[in-house]
């Protein structure tokens, strides 16, 4: 009986929801009434607050059960019905209900359905509108009553339908004070029951992130069950506003409010009558002023909701300070506020005709960090709170812990495979980028004979500068050492850091963009091509970029005489004795603009290196794990550094860490018998267990076909992401100079001149602008923009996005004209 | 009935364990035997274990049963007894079986032992050893029944218990093979039910982090049920290596494998007979094949535990780059496996007589950053989970989520209050300083005209360059702009950046420490000092020192001249036309060796700096949050500064996050029309979601009395951790140069001399050595010496580290006598 399942999860459940259809509108309060175990009277306590709502003042209340089974005999829609009904007759003076109930899809196996199910009665000053969403005949999870009866429903089916009564909700509600509506959501069995399609529930609604409300256990082991269920739902991100519990007189409240202190308020029913002949009636009764309480409890919380997300932009105005970015600039109504992420999407507070929490696809990857999936993220977060109860942070040099050692072993079994043999962590790209300089000087002055032996500290520092060969328009980060490795440019000048002096000669590198359909390499001046002469720069395929026969071309003689000429005639003019250090992007320059760089030239620009020793650095904290396509873009290169840096998705994006991987060489060239020649560079959280477990499930599940369904089967590729129609007619239109798809990036440059061009222009704001009303967050590099999507985003979102894009570029381009 | 409860949680209730009694001994496996709810079998399957183990072959099993309510008519340890006594009856061939059961310790309420209580039975080649722990006689959580009856227990009290079992389990088992011996502790009700103090059991035993097996529920509603103890045990840190569950025919084990792919095994048992005259030999009989498999899960994980924990030391050596660390100078077993820890202490496996993970006093705070004990680690990492739930990473720029709005708001009325504007977040100290740097770069560069218009890009950059005016022994952090800011040191050197120049004037400070029982500044050389004469440069009291009243005194002139010596002599020389900035450790000098500069120095200092408009950088990323015992060190020099730099314990030093905080008037210094006049630093996870969610809590939690015990209830200081009884003794002591006490910080500076002192020595290893085998964790700074506990670390923790500091000390003289 011991076995694990042959069926894989269901992952791909979430992501084709339509991101249109999973907008909660928050004109008026919507609660998820969530069980910590079944049978513990959530429909009780959804009665209780419709009585409490619609028997005290006129008002609506819209009870929603998304799936019902053992239907119809079971049917909690008409228990609340019912309910009500016999509840609104007993009060004096009575307020006048009239009451709904509709049944939207029911399964095959359920006979003809009571008349009950769409009975409306009367019209009242109070409003009760019930409505089952699914309903199923056995009494049994509702993932095996949709697997026997036939009525199998997709995750995003369920959601698009909550969606629709959530718009209902809305538009019925249109016109009454907030308080005067309210619905609930009724979930089925605990927090944790699957589905119809088998994923748990808590993960099913996860999506529209409603409030919730959770309905504990009174009975003996009723603290244990409860506390659980209410964790469960916190590590998926939802917000508890109340615990209420039946009063089994075993004191539960103690401990249940000892641990909710400060958190949820925990409130007690009297005990409720065990004769199923007793129509409840004096029950509710007696518990009257306690859902009263709880309609108040879920109202103020609703309130306070709306207000925090209304101030919050106000606030952050007020007293944050945004990188990159000129406070002067953002407009009124220009501040996000992000209520969530799922996945690839965040959800965001919009005032449209009324407040809601929309979703947007966050097409920047956040800074290109980003790459779960909705199941990825949960997995994840998971993983967080494993690590940080179990290490918190623990410190590194001459310890160990799994996280960090499992961590290191991936990263030298995969990114770093067949040549780094060593790990060195750090917190963030530019901290990597940092050490990984240190590294080469080191390698580099051992090399050329600069350190004799270790004894000897310093060699005359004013015959001996050492200087970095690196990319124009490279970017690797904003501390003073990683700045001091790229070209000058508007990052590095007098008003922004006035100690930079650019520590580097920086060659001109070959870039390669897809226009009309064609890719074209665009050489720089200063190359001699005039030996090419009939050899073809046009490539009909990205392929055939990539493929390794180019090593042999003449183009590769024209780049290696252009980089040996600039290094011989720097030397010749120079005071400066010595160059180290190769310090480049790898394939694509994101941040200068994302310019594909020529893979022929940075092949031959390492082969260049190495015949001078200069040690070479990749800087992959960007291109790294499969952002373009490949785990690590030394394969689209054919050749290995002796020292790569990687960041971002590493962690799958959620949490930061770095790392610089080394040659043994490297690692050698700092082994002696003092302590003084060891590379003393840290910081607090180098290797920190949390940053090392994601990593580790990151790396994981990234390159697993059975988690990723983006990946090949032997494991090695990315499956092609963009349409390549689509591509190919946005490199035709008329407003784009160029397009670059590779991976998980779809980025191009508008068409544009004098002050529209470059870093500064505000030319594609318009643009964006649109596309964010369509759910898609971009943000420009100047008159460059780009979709990044994750490593396991589905073509069909890719595919939904590019044309969102071509829609807007029309419309862009009808505008211009 | 709606109420917060009134009790504070009794959460110091763990603190006072001693750590020696809480070793955990891995010479044979040892389990946790949890119930995802009362009811579910955990006994049973207790005793399947046993049976699979005791009957098959001979070995020893041993069955821990801490806390049993309902005594003596309910006693699973009786249960287990009798069944295996039954079972080893029925076996061909049988197995002879000796079997015990000790009470030790029963409630005044239980009536006279039942004689089954003691008995032991005839010499077996397999033996049962079964303990009850404590036994009381309601049938009802063990919190209310140790209420109720008398026998409250502290949760210390019942890990000292289990401690004493553990080392019974190692001793019995001597001599015999690994497989031979098994133990296990079952667990009462679910896995968050409350022990006797009402800490929840799934708390009060995380400390021995004891690998878990859980037993699922089959009922309806248990797939739930199960998944969510499943998660509460994963979210605080434990290994959960099996579950299994009775089968109800409903299926549970579909989802539940589903949910547990590729994590752990799920099991399920046959149907339990219902007739309570049932023996349920038979049921066992019919399992016994699945105990077997149960078994053999157990015993495999275990030695895949003991393998993992013996090769990572040698893993670790060959694959991982510690920062600071010189590889060929750490010993063979110099490297330290830490399995997890808890609160303040690591739990790290050693191999002594036999192997054991054993706790260890984090006394350097794992490079200065950690303040949680074990009850704040625990509600950390629930925020850890909910915030990658919640947000994983969303990107900053321009937009705004809670926890960074929150934290910001935190932070401005915290160690920002009254001065602070604006909350620039990013990863860590040194990105903080870099970009603290910047920000004073710009406003001085406007303040003094050098900046004339925001379209001005550069002045002449030959004629104007920019220096910091910082401290002698000062350390900022490791990337290149965090290095320049510091004096020349043994980081420094062209071995280890050879872009290094020091681009500061480095004033010398005068410090001040204890040293036999009195309190001494000590002035270095440059300072005229002669016009002191009569007035004294000792202290009775710490107090004294930092008295506001010191800011009239003589020695605030000597001060004030020295300083404006320096300064007017280095602007007649130097080709240098500005000075800007000035940067330094509020109060400590931590890296530098732990030195507390004269308080009213850094007064004097920052007065000068303003009356020449140099912007005033605080450094407070050690210094900040408590670590000295006040929430900002600026409330010691009583004065505040322009920019302050915080990190380390912002998060509770669980998760990289900094920042840098600034006055509006430093913010205005980046308003203008363009963006390429705001300050373009940034880091991916700028205010990542996490940071800032563990920095809210941490924040809050340290600073309120009710959760951090050690607050004034003014809530501004922290009460006195170190005995003033015991630091005035090792301030006498002959081995030591000088003491340091100062919030959570004692250091000393042993005597030494020549190679014995300074930042490369090995002078205190040996003495640190001795201490490791005490249970503390120290590292050194060359001859200087610390111990740094959290914030809410209690005084008699703190009183136990000096005592065994001192003994050490003792034993240290004698050995150098």
């Amino acid at each position: 009986m011991f076995r694990f399942p042959s069926v894989l999860l269901h992952r791909r459940k979430l992501s084709s929801a339509a991101s249109h259809s999973l907008t909660l509108p928050l004109s008026h309060p919507i609660y998820l009434i969530w069980g910590s175990n079944t049978g513990v009277g959530k429909t009780l306590v959804s009665a209780g607050i419709a009585a409490a709502s619609l028997l005290s003042s006129p008002s609506q209340f819209h009870y929603l059960k998304p799936l019902q089974t053992g239907f119809p005999s079971d049917s909690d829609s008409r228990f609340v019905l019912t309910k009500l009904r016999q509840l609104s007759l007993r009060r004096n003076p009575r307020v006048p209900l009239s009451a709904s109930h509709r049944v939207l899809n029911v399964s095959p196996a359920v006979p003809e359905l009571n008349p009950l199910a769409a009975a409306e009665e009367g019209a009242g000053s109070s409003e009760l509108l019930c409505k089952t969403l699914y309903a199923w005949e056995e009494a049994v999870s509702p993932h095996l009553a949709a697997e026997r009866e036939g009525l199998a429903v997709k995750d995003s089916v369920v959601l698009k339908t909550l969606g629709g009564c959530f718009e209902e909700v809305a538009a019925r509600g249109a016109g009454k004070e907030r308080s005067e509506v309210l619905c609930v959501v009724e979930t089925a069995g605990g927090v944790a029951s699957p589905g119809p399609s088998g994923t748990l529930q808590c993960d099913l609604y996860r999506p529209f992130r409603i409030p919730a409300l959770l309905v504990g256990d009174g009975r003996l082991g009723g603290i244990s069950g409860t506390i659980s269920a209410y964790e469960s739902l916190k590590f998926r991100g939802y917000d508890v506003v109340a615990i209420v519990f039946e009063d089994h007189g075993l004191l539960n409240e103690g401990p249940l409010m000892s641990y909710m202190r400060n958190k949820v308020p925990v409130l007690v029913l009297p005990s409720i009558p065990k004769d199923p002949s007793n129509d409840l009636l004096e029950w509710f009764e007696s518990s009257h002023c306690i859902f009263s309480n709880l309609k108040e409890i879920l109202l103020s919380a609703y309130f306070e909701r709306i207000k925090k997300l209304h101030d919050m932009p106000r606030e952050a105005r007020d007293i944050i300070w945004w990188p990159f970015t000129q406070h002067k600039l953002v407009p009124d109504g220009g501040v996000t506020v992000i209520d969530s992420r799922c996945g690839e999407n965040f959800s965001v507070f919009k005032v449209q005709k009324t407040e809601v929490i929309a979703p947007l696809f966050d097409a920047c990857a956040s800074w290109w960090t980003q790459g779960p999936d909705a199941t990825m993220q949960t997995e994840l977060a998971r993983e967080m709170g494993y690590a940080a109860a179990r290490f918190g942070h623990v410190m590194f040099p001459e310890n160990v812990h799994e996280p960090a050692l499992n961590c290191a072993e991936l990263l030298l079994q995969g990114v770093g495979k067949g040549w780094a043999s060593r790990a060195y962590f750090s917190d963030n790209g530019s901290t990597a980028i940092e050490i990984a300089l240190k590294m080469a000087f080191r390698k580099f002055s051992v090399d050329h004979g600069l350190i004799v032996d270790c004894h000897e500290d310093a060699p005359n520092e004013r015959s001996t500068e050492l200087m970095v060969l690196a990319l124009q328009r490279s970017y690797h980060g904003d501390t003073l050492g990683a700045m001091e490795a790229q070209a000058p440019s508007s990052y590095t000048g007098f008003l922004q850091q006035p100690w930079y002096t650019g520590r580097g000669l920086f060659l001109d590198p070959p870039s390669v963009f897809m226009h009309n359909k064609t890719w074209n390499i665009s050489i720089p001046e200063g190359y001699c091509w005039e030996s090419l002469k009939g050899e073809s720069i046009t490539f009909a395929s990205r392929d055939g970029i990539f493929h390794k026969s180019r090593d042999k071309s003449e183009l590769a003689t024209v780049y290696s005489s252009y980089i040996s000429k600039v290094l011989s005639g720097f030397r010749g003019t120079s005071r400066i004795d010595h160059l180290w250090g190769l310090s480049c992007y790898v394939v694509i320059q994101g941040a200068g603009g994302m310019h594909m760089i020529d893979p022929l030239f940075q092949h031959v620009l390492v082969r260049e290196c190495r015949s001078r020793k200069i040690p070479v650095i990749f800087d992959e904290v960007f291109t790294g794990f499969w952002r373009l396509g490949v785990e690590t873009t030394a394969e689209l290169i054919h050749c290995v550094p002796d020292i790569a840096c990687f960041g971002k998705l590493m962690t799958g994006g959620i949490i930061p860490l770095s790392v610089t991987l080394a040659t043994k060489a490297v690692f050698d060239s700092f082994m002696g018998d003092s302590k003084l020649k060891a590379l003393l560079h840290g910081h607090s959280y180098s290797a920190h267990a949390m940053g090392c477990a994601a990593a580790v499930k990151s790396i994981q599940w990234f390159k697993d076909p059975c988690s990723n369904p983006n990946i090949t089967s032997d494991g090695r590729l990315l499956r092609e992401l963009w349409d390549d129609t689509l591509v190919h007619r946005i490199s035709s239109h008329p407003t784009v100079q160029r397009v670059v798809a590779l991976g998980t990036l779809f980025a191009l440059e508008l068409k544009a001149e004098g002050d529209n061009a470059g870093y500064g222009s505000l030319y594609a704001r318009p643009l964006l602008q649109k596309l964010r009303e369509d759910g898609v967050y971009m943000r420009p590099l100047g008159n460059v923009i780009y979709l990044l999507c994750g490593p396991c985003t589905s073509p069909e979102i890719c595919n939904e996005l590019l044309v969102k894009l071509y829609r807007r570029l029309e419309e862009f381009n009808r505008c211009r004209n």
